[in-house]
């Protein structure tokens, strides 16, 4: 089997990447029981992404896992909730052959370390069994899993708690599986097309992914199973039942388990990412007086619209801690034409590689005097040409503008708008509208 | 029962109504088999949408089917789906008694006109047997139908075509309900939470909205059936076959049926929402060679972006098709201070009543010449201004400036910068952004 080991050694970095925001996204979902992994998952496990689907069901030409939103494709964002859980010890990606080489660009294109990209097979259980053996052979440096995890390179909000349960079930049940209350009724049709009769919706569960076996189980089910099996089923927890007579264990699973299966289903996870990018923003003042009052009242105002901001004079000792974590940073400048501290805050950014996984956005608010509007030209096409640039490496660069205004009521809407543009800008990530100078 | 009967009278205007434009939004369904509405649907059609839920798998304090987007509640958009079909005479609404008053606010704010509003019961068989019963009381002024269709307040995007469908089904066979492939495997699970056995996914199918019923086979369910149907029973087409022996005929939907459930449902539909508008613009040129030259490049532009651009001279004439039909507009203009246009435009949106269904974008496109950027500060306020006050009238004014270049290559770069900026801002349609002059 041509196998591509992209990267085996461990480069123990785990701890200082950024969690993938999927993984605190979920909002929606129930707050589950807390697993405590650390404690638990002392096995090595490892997981097979079936993604030779060809994605008919979305209507585009892409396959749905390739399909890409904020610049990475959908299958990188699975990857990458898997590369966060340091238990997990492999990752393989089963993909057709001729998606091997744009499977590989994307392992390098977003560094993932833990990736090993396999052909597919004609069928999904086909698909899956490659990612099995592959796993079995002396070739994949990390070993034998002791447990893996199954789940659907479309379903790219997984997290470490939900994974920690199936993976402990899986080792003392032999199998485990996350299912969902049915969301419709289920009927079952005459062959005329009539209605034959409806199932009880309370005694049916809906099965999804991930599932995990023991490694014994599934790959004795894949050995043992017909070609029928592989022809046209789709359910592992069958063939284990089947095969090896293990009974899965079944794990309600939290909604955000949910499979991207049509086009406005893109939508609905490139929103997802919009809104956990958008909880919170680092402003940085300078030290100045008229910045830290104009941040003090950015503060108040985004307070209510939900998002969090951390005031920070500078980036410099503890503070260069947010460059680490935050997705969105204000900068207030009082100095009318100087960009030195955006310049200095994208150096630092790229040094991280911060813009790797997400577009980073930065805002440069410029308070100025009354009188100063005649320099906006220079001080636009400055911004403009910095913006270009930055916007190659995923920094998306905007401009607000402001006017110390006399008045406590002016200052305090001129406030209000800028709280009120920063938010929409960092919400929307819009890459049309890098370098432009918005009035508040 | 209390009934608030909104509107009875048509008012003969359907025709000049914008069609809805989820009716055409569904690229991502499969194309039916076209069915001539007129030529088939010859009888009586009311609507049944049971309202009363409380939404809370959406992890929102609003039911769902009051949340909004783009400034209206998504009820509103189900609604207006089935006012846009003209052979539905009457939709009757059931929601829980403490949103009535919120329900008769947005039926007159979005002017529906066959709209009653019903109260709700406990369960929603309750719900749906208050709408039916309603439907065969005489203070209905439509009279009782010959067909009644049910359908979700939740599922916004239901097509005509499908519409036809079942109603003439249901017509023929007394009853006939929306299937879709089940996306899931369907599993029984024993008491203990284990796997019991894997249902034949061939076999099954969720049943999902809409389902039409004749009137009379509808309503002798409802009164056939036992109290611990109304409290426990969610599916129409059980009481069907139960209470009237009636096997619905079920048809094949197309995947845009689906039930806005979670909270990232609300984004996947305000996705689809936004596409649609965004499929097309008019330009505006005022027919000056400059602003036709700019028109020129623009479409070409954004031609392969997937819109078209519709230019003409003016909106006199038969141009003033536009102003119905189009929710985007780019006023192109040369006179470098001169509102005149955008100002004549929104008289005339206003009094079209164009904005009343979705926000209308209006882009003013100044061409300058490269002296003149001392004046933006005038040109600035004058479109905040502007834009602050259309904005309250859901018609969102955005600006962009170029400069008349003098070379070829420069003038390009300045057109497709032209149109990428205009793409976004129809796209992104954000509030926060009206009255911004940007830069391209």
């Amino acid at each position: 089997m041509e196998v591509s080991n992209i990267n085996t050694q461990g480069d123990n970095c785990e701890a200082h990447r950024p969690a993938h925001p999927g993984i605190f996204t979920m909002r929606e979902a129930g707050k589950s029981d807390h697993c405590s992994a650390e404690r638990c998952v002392d096995f090595p496990v490892s997981v097979v992404l079936p993604a030779g689907g060809t994605g008919e069901r979305m209507g585009l030409q892409t396959p749905k896992q390739f399909c890409s939103f904020l610049g990475r494709p959908l299958i990188s964002y699975t990857i990458q909730a898997f590369e966060s859980v340091s238990w997990i010890q492999s990752i393989v990606v089963a993909v057709a052959k001729e998606n091997m080489d744009l499977m590989m660009d994307i392992t390098q294109r977003f560094k993932h370390r833990k990736v090993l990209v396999v052909p597919g097979g004609s069928t999904r259980h086909r698909s899956i069994c490659n990612g099995v053996l592959a796993l079995g052979e002396e070739r994949s440096a990390a070993g034998k899993p002791k447990v893996v995890i199954i789940h659907d390179a479309v379903r790219p909000f997984v997290e470490e708690d939900f994974l920690c349960k199936i993976a402990m079930a899986a080792k003392e049940q032999g199998a485990a599986g996350a299912i969902r209350p049915l969301v419709s009724t289920v009927i079952a049709t005459t062959s005329e097309g009539y209605l034959d009769h409806s199932l009880e919706r309370a005694k049916y569960r809906a099965s999804e992914m991930p599932q995990g076996f023991t490694y014994d189980v599934i790959s004795q089910a894949y050995q043992r199973c017909s070609e029928s099996d592989f022809e046209f089923g789709t359910e592992c927890l069958h063939l284990a039942l089947q095969y090896c007579g293990t009974n899965a264990k079944l794990i309600e699973g939290p909604p955000t388990l949910w499979k991207v299966t049509y086009k406005r289903d893109l939508a609905a996870a490139e929103s997802i990412i919009k809104e956990t990018l958008s909880r919170s923003a680092c402003v940085i003042t300078g030290g100045l007086a008229e910045a830290v009052n104009l941040a003090d009242a950015l503060q108040k105002a985004v307070g209510a619209l939900d998002m969090e901001l951390d005031i920070i004079p500078d980036l410099m000792g503890d503070n260069s801690r947010c460059l680490l974590k935050e997705w969105n940073f204000i900068q207030v400048s009082v100095s009318h034409s100087c960009f030195s501290e955006v310049e200095a805050m994208l150096t630092a950014l790229e040094a991280e590689n911060r813009a790797l996984l997400h577009p980073v956005v930065v805002i440069w608010v410029h308070l100025s005097s009354m009188d100063e509007l005649s320099i906006s030209r220079r001080v636009h096409t400055a911004i403009m040409d910095l913006a270009s640039t930055a916007k190659h490496r995923n920094i998306l660069i905007y401009g607000i503008q402001l006017n110390q205004a006399k008045d406590t009521e002016h200052w305090e809407r001129s406030a209000s708008r800028v709280a009120e543009i920063a938010l929409a800008l960092i919400r929307d990530r819009s890459p049309a509208l890098v370098g432009q100078l918005l009035q508040a």
